[in-house]
């Protein structure tokens, strides 16, 4: 109700601020008998965490998780999975100018209206660095689904403001995503892209960009119609990271523009007798559920909202006024949203797979 | 958990079938006191329903809805308001020939995976027709949001293929959207797209469009981080639609290619010293809660799969077969969905409204 | 959030008015491929109608329930199941005088408060009318429990006012509880219930009672510690339903008065190398999880508030004024209750069978 | 889902283990801009902390409880509140040789059956310990509620065994209930109470009791019908209390004796003209929501399983064995009990309160 817990049978509540002493996630509803450790928690938590490289924010947190229950000699108990990481290298300092005044593009003015009040320091709750949560929780359910059925997530940078690429689903691997700092499997346009957001990052400005994430091997049937099918519960999810302000999946809005001959994906047997689409315009879906294909989806994030250029703004107060961020922020968010984008699918493809349990006698 | 109610505290729960007895909604959490009529209800309903023109289906239903329950002498009691409408036209003759056979772009198969049965006839229930419930939900939600707030929400076909249009908020009137067929409020691009349709209809083909959806006057602090963001709350509702690939809010997938001095809107002041933003780039949305300005999204439908000219496809034996649909089905969904659109944009604003009562003391 | 739905998988949506056109129950996430009835589900109707004895009230309605969606070719699809029954003998002008007064023990008052208005005819939703929902869902529950693991659950009347009954859980069967109409095994103290209650009719007043309910076979692993323990569920099911005031599960309040070493249950193997314990004292659930003995709770009812004998009372007007009530009552719920505690206890344990799956790997 | 979160707007996630390294709380949904501090929720963590007395464990923990977010400059922010507190006292020799066993009355079998596996040490998730987060939560729903509100939450014990008191809500102060470590306001009565408590300690047995609690002052119109009665959900609350066989409200069990004459509360207005009951049987509720009379329900605990004195019972690998529990334990559940049973109403009222303003227009 309070809009902090996803899932309902892998389910995952999320709390902290950004400039709190620890943020955390509690995931509940992990089967039991899964064997998991930090260091497999962590392999996703360092794909995200801040300070990694040149085109990302220079806040230095090493994001240690920490599992504080639900584990017991190294495998789930079933019982809830409480995941905690502190935080260490916040100034305040760098805030505190900023306290009273809204910044453009930042929530600081509509959470001060939903609640009355609000952390400010960090962007507070509205920081996306508490998709750390979603990142720790997504790594579990990743390791749950490689086992189960050999699922495999895979999200990559598709476009750095124009600089886009294209990919077939089959030469996407994980080891060219992780090559470059820009998580573009294309080493030539991830080049261009690091370039470019080094150029915009000079200028004090920022840069958008776009995600694509593949499901491989998705189970068939996942997907709860009418109001929880697969591709609506994955927009859900995704639109819940930080910047993000458009999610398609298979042809997406370009399936706008098709005749429905030329949509249609035809059904077929494949060489063991299968079934198939031979084409894959749906992304995988068909009428909200899984239909075996892999799982293509895409999501847009807009420039960080935090820039160095002076801006024009209002405060607390009712004064106009002028803004320019000296806080530590990314140039662009694409690079470390890979891995969210990842996690919040991870997590759902989880809580469906688990929910089809009960769907046949 | 299995899908078919939405909502956290304006919650409903659809149920039905294309060609079974009726189909219907329950409506529960919608407050005491609110005046209501089958007949502005109906108004709606009569947007969405079948056989309304020559670029619908020609099903013929007059999709009269019935309240069952939750209204007492003409105004809600608080109780849950039972919705019912009678399917009367299916011919389930039309679908014989295709009882066992996975229609391409539909979702058949996937239904007979994940549910190890299925009610083929007209769909059963991934058909269309059961948004009806949808509809009639909203046209409550839209009565109480007006009441409230004198909120107003409008949609209007944006784009059918190539054809696309682009008018400002301002401009964008229900009447010039009602004054045509296919419910865009250019009248000239109108006339080319229903030409356009048309002459796919005689194709036997189908083609696919864009539905822009506007609410004006928003309370500020709707919607719930991190997991009930407004836009991630509309796009999963949205998306819950049938046909649909795609939604974006404000600039959606064009903000990918700003940068952010260009993309952040600045705050100021109107003349009555009101908090606004300069430009609406967002789309009413900062941090997943509204702002006070204009939401906007856009949503993505792909071309109708039921088309007349010949497919490969297979059938429940494991066959290779060969479709072409005889039954009744639209060549363009966009004109039948501007009112769902609507609606379900209706049912999670009046939803965040309600839960925002809760927020502070 | 606003009460009218039940469980996490297995879901009842109640909805109905006493003196409306109908009521009803959809039920969401019944798995597919179970064979179902309208005849099957009538036969819990049957048991609970109004007008089927000298004990129960005179109102007299068939309860005929019609399934509107989710079964098809006589088997359910894993779509939701719409019920409904139609409201055929009701009588407004017996409730004319009393459209203003709040009637002690009823809800007519704190229904006032909570919505700011209500339904009065035949107390409109507090009526317990509407759990002709719950038992309709609970009779599909009960086949589906049958068919997958042979669980039986029989209720009977154990008590009328100070006239009670122990029965062995073995010599508890369903037919002897059928035999009467107090619905209570034991033939002698039935006739002696009965006239008890006749009694108390013929004065014009009511009297209350208890319900036994036993879950015979129950998988072991039901419950989800730490809130949804299987005995707080049956709690807050069993309550759920109208004049009832107190539940207990084993021995209940009276293990209050136990010494440990008396009410520990010690584990043991029966004859086939299977776990039991040597005693039941904790009714079947340990940790709020059942440990395979037979489910043994109760339900304490109130008289029935309505009664001929005047009464002091009040009205909206602010007036006191004396009340003799000239409805149709009944004189002792009990007798009807059973199948309605029956369906209650159906519908929880259907919903963790279902919960259950997903719990292991 | 997986049973770890209860409420609807104030929702509690319970995470941890006896012997992990901490246990905790997320609360999601508490308003904003409410005063807490850590000393205000230590305050009734302080009165469940064990070995507070004579008659509780010997386990020495603290309890000191942490903040980790949601609260900025010592008020509410409308976001999660983590609360965190650490494991300091625990011995797992204690354990090591019951780890294969399945002590009788405890969760030991039943949680390996659900789960397949479990941590065993100090009785892992199912132990009591846990409900200190309970407790820590409705400390903070008690804050909110006394101030909007001048609600109180009153509990006692009502009966140690076969030592039981009767008091009259006008006379039931906090102060009496805290001046002795049975926590009864009858001070004679109490060290009866203490005296047969000690009893059975030293004969390595336990001794049941029932916990009565009050609200004093609720607000009208509290209670969601039909499956979230107030008495259905404090029901349900109370029962997710460890040891729990019973809840009654108002004269609970005692109902179904009485002719509905008797048990009828007449209503009346009270000297400023407010509507009160004369009586009141009901407990403070009638049709599942709150009249305004005081809330009054019981509960009853069985003795605590673990006993001194030998007992049979079986170990994992399927022998018969010999127990003899010499870890540290309680002999008598109810002292501690009384805060716990507070916080659970707590929760519960609270959830009500935010879901009421959700109601009417």
């Amino acid at each position: 109700m309070a809009g902090n817990t996803l899932g309902e049978v892998y389910r995952i509540t999320n709390w902290g601020e950004s400039h709190g002493p620890s943020i955390g996630v509690v995931v509940d509803g992990c089967p039991s008998d899964l064997a998991i450790t930090p260091e497999e928690i962590q392999v996703d938590l360092d794909r995200r965490k801040p300070g990694q490289s040149k085109v990302s924010t220079s806040r230095n947190e090493k994001d240690t998780v920490q599992i504080l229950s639900g584990v017991f000699e190294g495998k789930t108990t079933g019982t809830p999975i409480s995941l905690l990481i502190q935080n260490k290298d916040y100034e305040n300092e760098d805030y505190e100018n900023f306290v009273e005044i809204f910044r453009p593009g930042h929530a600081d003015f509509t959470y001060k209206k939903k609640y009355g009040r609000r952390d400010p320091f960090g962007g507070g709750r509205s920081s996306a660095r508490i998709t750390a949560g979603h990142v720790a929780a997504g790594a579990i359910a990743k390791k749950y689904l490689t086992k189960v059925n050999d699922i495999e997530i895979v999200g990559y940078v598709k476009s750095v403001k124009d600089i886009s690429i294209n990919i077939e689903i089959d030469e996407l691997e994980k080891d060219k995503v992780e090559s470059n700092i820009v998580r573009c499997p294309d080493q030539d346009k991830a080049q261009e892209m690091i370039s470019l957001i080094e150029k915009y990052k000079e200028e004090g400005d920022s840069v958008g960009g776009v995600v694509e994430c593949v499901i491989k091997n998705p189970p068939i049937g996942l997907g709860e119609p009418v109001f929880s099918k697969l591709h609506a519960d994955l927009a859900h999810a995704a639109l819940s990271i930080n910047a993000t302000k458009g999610f398609e999946i298979g042809e997406g809005f370009k399936a706008a523009q098709y005749k429905g001959s030329e949509h249609n994906d035809s059904f077929d047997f494949d060489k063991n007798g299968e079934v198939i689409t031979k084409t894959n315009h749906a992304g995988g879906v068909l009428g909200g559920i899984s239909n075996g294909m892999p799982i293509k989806f895409r999501v847009a994030f807009k420039p960080p909202p935090t820039i160095g250029k002076e801006q024009d703004t209002i405060n607390e107060k009712g004064d106009k006024v002028k803004l320019s961020a000296s806080g530590r922020h990314d140039p662009c968010v694409v690079p470390r949203a890979v891995p969210i984008v990842e996690a919040m699918a991870a997590n759902i493809i989880m809580d469906h797979y688990l929910r089809q349990k009960t769907r046949q006698k």
